[in-house]
């Protein structure tokens, strides 16, 4: 089966090719917003809705990969900031603390559909306003999901992490693998 | 102050571009071999003698960063696998169990010198041996400590870690942070 990813995101690319996935790239439409539900339901619910969203167009021997990354902090869910002050305040709010990332990965394809969920815990160094300014103002914040980008300079901010790390980055890539597995698409 | 990496390995090199860092690269000519040491003490040894050996010959503006990682499984030091059935051999007794990674920082420069040394623990997956055959034919396993690399396929060897995600890969960041800021170095 040819995998596409329904995601339009370079860490999500980076990631498939880490591992030696072939892949084409499909980003879905529209992505659909969900309230009233647990993270996990969450991730999950829109992972699955951007595969199905591809997989309407796709052909037979396609197997569509989905997925959403999400950032919670007290049960609440940071998106991604609208600007550099915004991005200020979610990283006050995450210095010397911890909070979890969400993955969503959904594969459609076959007949079949397959939806899976991952948390990693991050913790974050206590933070000066000095070095959370500093940070701001590279600009790496304004397109990640809780103000930073773990991948990047965001890395400093972290203390550690408890779980899968590249799912902070945005794909869980030991669950993708059973997933595809089961869908008889081996990885390695 | 002009930093200096005086390792030979790209990854660490890699690992200072992702934070913005100048730096030129000068490996050191020998490695220390030390023993008798706990795995705290025997990273940083070596990593300080690695800094004091490129220090020997370096100009006073100029500050060395040596490091050393090792991999502990049972309190004993796994190294790089000799060939694929070391590899192999060595994955096998990672399978479904947790190890320590252990990474030394030595910073020597203007009249100072410091050491410190970061653990991560690393959860492996249940592998089977045809995973673990597949992964060492893929010929990664070679120049790595503990025969996996943790920034490429071997991540599908990992179940989870905690702690820093790059002291796996060979230079905790947050802790060079602080490091060199202590040498008036800002990082961010």
């Amino acid at each position: 089966m040819n995998i596409v990813l329904a995601s339009a995101s370079p860490r999500r690319r980076e990631l498939l090719e880490q591992i030696g996935l072939s892949f084409s790239v499909r980003p879905a439409a529209s992505e659909p917003s969900v309230c009233g539900l647990s993270p996990e339901q969450t991730v999950c619910a829109v992972a699955l809705a951007k595969a199905e969203d591809v997989a309407l167009a796709a052909s037979p021997e396609e197997l569509i990969l989905g997925a959403d990354t999400l950032v919670y902090l007290d049960g609440e869910p940071l998106g991604k900031p609208s600007d550099t002050e915004h991005a200020v305040s979610m990283l006050r709010r995450l210095s010397g603390r911890e909070h979890d990332v969400y993955t969503g990965v959904a594969l459609v394809g076959g007949g079949r559909k397959l939806v899976r969920c991952e948390r990693t815990v991050v913790r974050f160094r206590p933070l000066t306003e000095d070095l959370i300014r500093r940070y701001a103002a590279t600009g790496e914040p304004l397109d990640k999901a809780g103000a930073y980008g773990i991948q990047g300079r965001g890395c400093l901010l972290v203390e550690s992490i408890h779980g899968d790390y590249n799912n902070v980055v945005g794909l869980p890539l030991g669950l993708l693998r059973d997933m595809l597995e089961s869908f008889g698409v081996p990885v390695l």
